[in-house]
């Protein structure tokens, strides 16, 4: 865990509430964390869902390699404790995301437990989702869609997550979905009914 | 498996763009990023500016030392070397929000040039406005909101800005606003003017 270093700070009152924003938006601010190997379909997941959201009238925005890792966390590597601060940051940002009322979708490897933990903590767990993407390791090696498995089994990339760096699979995520078996439309209406049934968008009028 | 309920969704592999989530807001993303000394307005005209769109129906957020280093930055304090990292974050998770359609106001003293520079770089130009709140020293120093001008001139906290550590003034703010002249309603009527000739909001009807 971090230290609060900041002295001198004090919560003002003042803001305009969430509630208020979500009343606005006609729906409750969410983060839904995808965790899974390289190749597993998250991003694709990530994004099949915001278009669906967006086209149901919904704000909601993906967090992802391409605009967290050159942007925000452009000052961090891959090491353990970069890792962590990486999700760490991630979490913080969702939480900020959340508040503002955004349905917002992550889609980073997050191998460690740990840190997902930590980022479920920092969003508060009603508003958070985690959502496994089990895919086998065969078939995102197969998929390889940057070419990084090929590499990292040819040891130019070390510390790959799958291969030399471990995977620690959720203990109790709110939905495991296997990207060989669904595809990510059917993976966005599950998701869809996940959001209905916790509230967080009203249903559709048959 | 599953039954698709929603009939008329169309399905990509990419980011929602912005153009799309601005046309949903029917508003466009921005940054109000106020700077000034301690106890020259910035906060309250933030919240006064974010209540006022929402009443309008303008999703708006305010980020600020408060929310921002107890969370994102709570591992950064106050060096020079921090405080460059406290505004670079704050201008990358300002990127991200405008990137979300978000009108975003920032409550930062921001004391040094470069840095905000570098935020209104990362946030790109036509959507960031400085927001110099021009209020006496001696006036920020007699509201001294949190008693930390007192305990700067009693030598209690060191390097603080306008006491023992530089401010430097924007030279091409987009707004300069003396809080000992303008009230806070007043200033966010100002900048609600500003956003709609800006093309970030509609005009009121009359």
């Amino acid at each position: 865990m971090t230290k609060i270093k900041a002295t001198n700070i004090t919560w003002h009152e003042g803001h305009v509430g969430r509630e208020e924003r979500e009343t606005l938006l006609k729906q409750k601010g969410a983060v839904i964390w995808t965790t899974g190997l390289s190749g597993s379909g998250k991003s694709t997941i990530a994004y099949t869902l915001e278009h669906a959201l967006v086209q149901r009238g919904h704000l909601s925005y993906v967090l992802d390699g391409d605009n967290i890792r050159h942007g925000l966390n452009k000052n961090l590597g891959f090491s353990a404790e970069d890792r962590e601060e990486n999700i760490r940051r991630l979490g913080e940002v969702g939480k900020l995301f959340v508040d503002a009322g955004i349905i917002t979708i992550t889609a980073f490897i997050s191998p460690y437990s740990k840190d997902r933990d930590i980022a479920r903590e920092a969003v508060g767990t009603d508003s958070f989702f985690e959502i496994f993407c089990d895919t086998p390791l065969d078939v995102c090696e197969e998929r390889d869609p940057k070419g990084l498995y090929k590499k990292a089994r040819a040891g130019e990339i070390k510390g790959f997550t799958g291969i030399d760096d471990p995977y620690e699979a959720p203990s109790n995520p709110e939905m495991v979905i296997d990207t060989s078996k669904v595809s990510p439309q059917d993976a966005a209406v599950l998701l869809c009914e996940m959001l209905e049934k916790a509230g967080k968008i009203p249903q559709l009028a048959d």
